[in-house]
């Protein structure tokens, strides 16, 4: 059994990761982390777990925890983990960092968009950018995982493969992004309050959101240039959830029939890459629970653009799914091992 | 493996069994059934499942269907069962129904209340009542089961441990009961709409809902008498979710112990019943997607009343999941195989 | 012009005053009190009313106030009106208090309830429950009103007429009630946010909730004797509308057309009350944004019980469009004026 | 008096009409068109309006109504009122329609995305598309108006200023546009059923929606030639609302103050165009049950396109809202007048 830790355990990306590691044969949660509920009986804060879950939360201290368990998650805010890790910790303990620290190569990159001064510089070159589709290798071999954003992860997947192949010019990426609630985190908001979000949409952090950096790397080394992009994120009044929908400017003349080929090179293997069938747009609820993310995509010949759309959970492929299946990776075990979960409708 | 065939697929029960048949690990599905749209694949229908069913749907003969598979689930309309099945049928299937065909002992009260003719009266009496908690010896050895309803299941695991031990007056019952839309069917009607049933709350059937007389009848075994109660059901904008608020007389003074003591005698080994603990009140998301029923209790002594409090998933506990937990117990599996589904939160 | 105050602006029923008084031609409000955000522009804390209102927020000064309009509205957490009002104030300006201050005429139950002591128990005798279609006359000439709870109007209302016709036995009425989120208010609280209630639903403060002993008061006004009832508010993932569905013993054989002449006779000639058709139950859609209640029953001879139900949007009705009510019966205004607000579905 | 029969007055768009003309001071609604529920109480179908409208609905023969009414609003499916309007209908009574059937000025156009033959293309070119904001002088004096679609309302309002100056070059706009639910009409679709909306967000009509050849049309004009763009219609889970977020590359470099200027130039005298302050995104529900449009942008010299956002609400500004518009431009009144409604928050 891997003995697991969990530090940032009482928010939703933390108690997504307990959803599934409870289902996963291999593993054993040893530690709930969380600063805010120190020995309250983790089930009182999720009553979803009552009867399933009968530790108590305990602290981050992460020297203590390396010396107790295999694999250490951290679902915490931006510069938490940077600041926690060290070369003795990771010795001795594999880190999956669900936080932003350590996914950006550039680290005046990340200070500038994330307004924090980066504690571990260090290890920035080490960490493996957690997104299994494309760093599978990497990840296996990787003490330190980066584990990517839930727009992020959605916005990535959707887009690669034309990248990667030269079909659209990366420059004229626009991503249009849409995300149920829980990507707000639990923090008492007034903002996040349900009669502020429900029957309401808004865009936020236009042009400023931080998601933006990550995207643009990652697409780069795709295409083997530095890239700029825009990406809108919006909030929208369901819990779980993201939908990317993008455009871009078609460098030549494609057929569906090519445009799909290229789709099915890069996911026809990859368990959690549906690409639907023609003309079928993907919605988050048929994604919902599930590690699964559905991508398709519709050229417009009127303008020359095509448009590619991706869903998923964003608490799952855009977080703690994601994250379980790098620690598969990681620790050599099948890489669905606890995710092969059906996506709940309605 | 159990071969399995679901007679009435494309219905959200019908979906709901696949989702949760499909992480059984002793069950195969071989037959999709589904009149509405015979020879289209399965999953076009219900894309949440693409790439993991690919099967077509196909019709609901269930004299050919009874040669192909072990059990039958029918989650059809009222009547279709009781229409189609037969002693040759039944000699070689085992059969789960859904609908309401098989769950009232007096035909006459089924009739009185479906508006429908009973097709298969002979069969009544050798139908078991599906509540695995209070039926569990008799659907071990069933060979048709009568799967209770929704607000049923709901309203009757609340109230049981006090009627079997008569701490309250049955005929005092009053049962305000409160449904996910779900519960209401696939059906393209006017008032299930999006925008008829989103911010709008209503009461409906009030005081002439069909699972009223099932209520009586199963408290009444408990008492051992005929009784009557109110029940009133009422629509909730969320897709999933019974919450039952339950209102009756103390027939004597009692302590919050000794009631606490009381749901425990009936639940402490029951691993789908959580008793929750003293003033936490049932809340329907912490059951979402788990085969879980939480209820609890508060006395009022200025009125000398108790009000019983239940949550399940109208879906699972209160369709697929019992129906699951009944073909386990029919088959001498573990009673929980293929549902230790975590609920989902948020 | 009817020159305003409001203190308590930046809530949700403050911000519901705002809305109906710019639609009311006998009005002007000349203030906009909130401790949380003085100096701020007040349409930078609610932008609908941006370009509509100009004003900054102002603080709470009662004494300020009083000489600066003609009427304050307190739309402010319990006891801080009872320790704003004094003899001076009253003398100038006529207070409508949205709070519980003086709603209660036993300061004990008041103190009870509600864990506070009350500061101003010398004006509770005087102040008028500003239940409009109740106690009409009295609000004409009251001083000091105060403006009744949204759960405790829509519950009054839905039982007062078989309560003071001796229908039903009062000691019997079960109120089973369901909220809106507004009515939880704008503070920041976990609880409370989007994730937390959405798909979700709960009772709370059940035998418990402070709304019990101000329906139990009324409610004895009209049978004329002490009496206790029970009451469970349930929180509903919709913003606005209170369902109120209440139980009964009847205390004799009655018919439809009996029960329905009784409801017209208190009710045919209230503008806000509408007695709906036989056999259609209230749904609070169809009062979303206005001022009305909708209200309705059914005679179970079943159980010999009555169910009656009813329907408010909580802050119109049950807040700040009766406070307006209240008001302009206290100005001698046409009593709907500024509150013919049509519903608004979907 | 202004005498008004609506045809389709019991589809949402047709509702809303109700609902805004009911407190329009100049106006007697006198027909209650209706196909499907010729001769059933209005409120009925609406029981908002119980008590409110006493009228039954009635038939939508327009030769008979356009000897009754002054003016008539068609809130009917494509094709329906070109296949009734004439030539005498036209000489007795304005018509505003709030179909897509007089709003593109190419016929083959027309019956290129609408799939059907247009049965009245003689007045199309008499024909004023009705945006107030930009063809207020000819609204005045026509007597047939094409009221704009939901979408192209709030996209055209969003992007004209820009356009219209040349600041962006117009063949670079995607137009990424979400909607509320009420959008897709009442009719019994199980696409459209709360359970497939709720929790649930998709694209639709990617790259073929209706609405973009009538986005092309009006800001073709607005530069002086003809353009293609993009456009993308999502389904969002609630009621009302559409937010477009479009996308653009600047012509030349402008600073936010240039941008705000000419917002102004456009919109500061315009009652219902409101352009938000700086960083300030529009939110639909500012708006919602209100006439007004959101509109704010942002710069991003990053990538040199500008984001331009614009908040509605699709049932009033894109729909009944604009047409009393219209129809307050076409007879001479106050463009406002009826049209004063506070946005309602929460």
């Amino acid at each position: 059994m891997i003995k697991v830790g969990i530090v940032g355990a009482t928010g939703y990306a933390g108690s997504e990761l307990v959803r599934i590691l409870l289902g996963h044969k291999d593993v054993e949660i040893k530690w709930y982390g969380s600063r805010s509920y120190i020995d309250k009986k983790y089930a009182s804060i999720y009553q979803n777990f009552f009867q399933l879950v009968d530790a108590n939360c305990m602290d981050d201290n992460m020297e203590v925890l390396a010396d107790q368990v295999d694999v250490i998650f951290t679902a915490t805010p931006q510069g938490l983990c940077a600041s926690l890790v060290n070369e003795e910790i990771l010795s001795k303990v594999k880190i999956i960092d669900l936080s932003a620290d350590f996914r950006i190569k550039d680290v005046k990159v990340y200070e500038e968009w994330y307004k924090l001064e980066h504690k571990s510089p260090q290890f920035i070159e080490e960490a493996v950018y957690g997104l299994c589709e494309i760093n599978r290798e990497d990840v296996k071999k990787a003490r330190l995982v980066a584990n990517p954003g839930c727009y992020t992860t959605c916005s990535i997947l959707t887009c690669y493969p034309l990248v990667k192949e030269g079909i659209i010019d990366p420059n004229t990426i626009i991503v249009d992004a849409k995300s149920g609630t829980s990507g707000a985190g639990r923090g008492a908001k007034v903002d996040n309050l349900f009669c502020e979000v429900n029957e309401n949409m808004k865009a936020y952090g236009v042009a400023t959101h931080r998601h933006t950096p990550e995207i643009e790397e990652q697409l780069g080394y795709a295409c083997g240039e530095k890239i700029t992009i825009n990406f809108t994120p919006h909030l929208v009044p369901m819990n779980r959830g993201i939908l990317a929908t993008a455009y871009a400017s078609l460098k030549k003349d494609v057929t569906y029939e090519e445009v799909k080929a290229i789709y099915d090179k890069y996911y026809a293997d990859e368990k959690f890459v549906r690409v639907l069938e023609k003309d079928v747009c993907p919605q988050t609820k048929w994604v919902e629970g599930s590690n699964y993310v559905d991508v398709n995509f519709k050229i417009d010949p009127r303008t020359n653009r095509i448009i590619m759309m991706g869903a998923i959970d964003n608490l799952v492929k855009g977080a703690a799914g994601q994250a379980v299946q790098n620690m598969n990776l990681m620790f050599g075990l099948k890489e669905s091992e606890g995710l092969e979960l059906v996506p709940m409708f309605p």
